[in-house]
């Protein structure tokens, strides 16, 4: 059941479960600190595909191939795939999940599409909708690049403010937890899931917030202030405290967005650097990988979640997160049209249950 | 409660309730044989704006406002907004929408959206994780022609294939049947709105399908391929007929891709011709507005639902609808770099229920 807590906040009370979860990253993905905790990394970024499209759309199909074999469900067995991208018209989900013959959902909240993708997900399988769902997204450098700002072949300087978009995908299985899906036979037995251990617990929906940022090289500002309300929102809806989270990890905002986070909480009395992280500055050494302010895309919190938390969950060193994607809601066409960027963040609280 | 019919079809056993409609079109629609049914026609499509990105966003903005109106509702009434459109990273949504503060959940299915967002509307408040949902989409022609195809001043020949995307927006304000928010004493007595008596009862998700085609100036024949297999599996779904309904309106098919419907499912023994409509051919006058196949965009199957359609449901002409909305899954880059381009087909069975 779908409990309503405070004015934003959704609460299950039976709780959707994360059957299992995949990430594949790219080559500087595969040289930062977190290398060890992909499940596929990949040398050749092009996937052995013709264009950079193509790869990206080969990465999300990977993840989902990955995380079902996990779970141990046929492409069959997923009643809907919620998935999304920030390429124009978000081609890299159409044609990476054209062939697998999933109901199919398009979602776009820039780089907060993981968080969105979980959390329909989880309403669906919560209310009975699926049984089991999928939720995907990806990001490729060279795409996003040579989409939003220049061509790579152009050599353009990086402003010091800028991220660096992460090569890679994740995906996580979702499953209701009363609709039996989980205790058919040829879902058990598998154990390289999560079985009934981590579950969704709340999800948050962002609202569209404009800090008046007009510089596409400044994503971590433009997002800063979405991610503040929506924590901000989902602290006051379940009367808790930041120190009630194992950890709270942002999207992608980067160093620029996570200091302007902290000062936005601080003026509303809360402060969370104590156990907050961010997946931009979490997946790359911003000391020798030179990505200047850190990661971003919607492949970065995706492939952090699906790596990193995921597995720390499942080993027990986290129980209790926060994972809030931060989407910066732009074109290049606005942006060149004079109008500032506005900012989206999705919260999603994952708990282990038992 | 939210019961699974077959494979892929819900039922929804209380029926969230369309509580109300608008579109808001531009000039060459309103030269169309559908101009009495809108609720607002504009004469200058950059709605005083200085650009035809700005403009659609206002188109949006506007049809949520006058829904919101009629339906005697707040913006702080409504718990989320479904919203996508043509424009690269959605942006005449995000853009259109940003003001309102309503949590914010972007859809992608290129010309499909408006049946996509008003089946996770009728998810939402159906399972309770919401009061009041509202689902709207956009397109313009003038944004899309520069963005999918030749600027505008380059004075492009058109194919005999090609269909002319309209300029309008469509908004529907979607309510839960028992969640009390219509009886609410702030909800009633308006006249303007159609309070009980149009539900949602079913949705039925569409799949990615790919019929090889590679010309994007045929979308009609792209599309077809996946209105087909959405009716072919409502139909078995719920084991009804095609006369079971009034009226099957698919999206946007234009007189291409209706033809290449009717054969299809002709293939399978099922004969929709007899009632049958397409939103791409009911905007225009074939005969005399130069639009080659007929109508397309986002906001096409959106206005005319929003308008004829709704407003003919009102009135009991029209008791039990399919609404087929139609997207091709692709981007100018893709097609360029020779990919084909895939299709998708969202169904949503309107009815009377009193």
């Amino acid at each position: 059941m779908i409990k309503r807590i405070g004015r934003h906040t959704l609460e299950f009370t039976e709780m959707p479960r994360v059957v299992s979860a995949a990430s594949v990253v790219g080559k500087k993905e595969s040289e930062g600190p977190l290398v060890q905790w992909f499940d596929r990394t990949v040398i050749d970024t092009t996937m052995g595909g013709e264009t950079w499209e193509k790869a990206e759309a080969m990465f999300q199909k990977e993840a989902v191939e990955i995380a079902s074999q996990k779970a141990g469900v046929n492409y069959d067995n997923i009643d809907y795939v919620f998935a999304g991208d920030l390429l124009n018209q978000c081609v890299s989900s159409s044609s990476g999940l054209r062939d697998f013959g999933i109901p199919f959902m398009g979602q776009y909240g820039a780089c907060s599409t993981m968080a969105q993708t979980i959390a329909c997900a989880s309403i669906f399988t919560e209310s009975g909708a699926g049984d089991i769902c999928a939720a995907v997204t990806s990001s490729h450098f060279c795409s996003a690049e040579r989409q939003f700002r220049l061509p790579l072949q152009y050599g353009g300087q990086r402003t010091p403010t800028a991220q660096w978009t992460v090569t890679g995908s994740g995906c996580m299985i979702i499953s209701g937890a009363e609709n039996g899906a989980l205790r058919k036979p040829e879902f058990i037995g598998n154990n390289d899931r999560s079985s009934d251990q981590i579950a969704v617990k709340h999800v948050c929906t962002g609202k569209i917030i404009d800090m008046g940022i007009k510089d596409a090289n400044n994503m971590g500002a433009a997002m800063a202030g979405a991610a503040a309300d929506t924590v901000y929102r989902f602290l006051n809806d379940t009367n808790t405290a930041p120190y009630d989270y194992d950890l709270i990890v942002t999207g992608d905002l980067g160093k620029v967005g996570t200091d302007i986070l902290y000062e936005l909480l601080e003026k509303e009395n809360i402060k969370i650097s104590d156990n907050h992280k961010d997946c931009g500055l979490m997946i790359f050494d911003l000391e020798t990988q030179d990505v200047h302010a850190g990661g971003s895309g919607c492949g970065c919190s995706a492939s952090v979640l699906c790596s990193y938390l995921y597995k720390n969950m499942l080993s027990r060193k986290l129980n209790n997160i926060l994972f809030i994607a931060t989407g910066a809601l732009m074109s290049p066409t606005i942006v060149q049209q004079g109008e500032s960027i506005s900012g989206i963040a999705h919260l999603v609280n994952l708990v282990n249950i038992n």
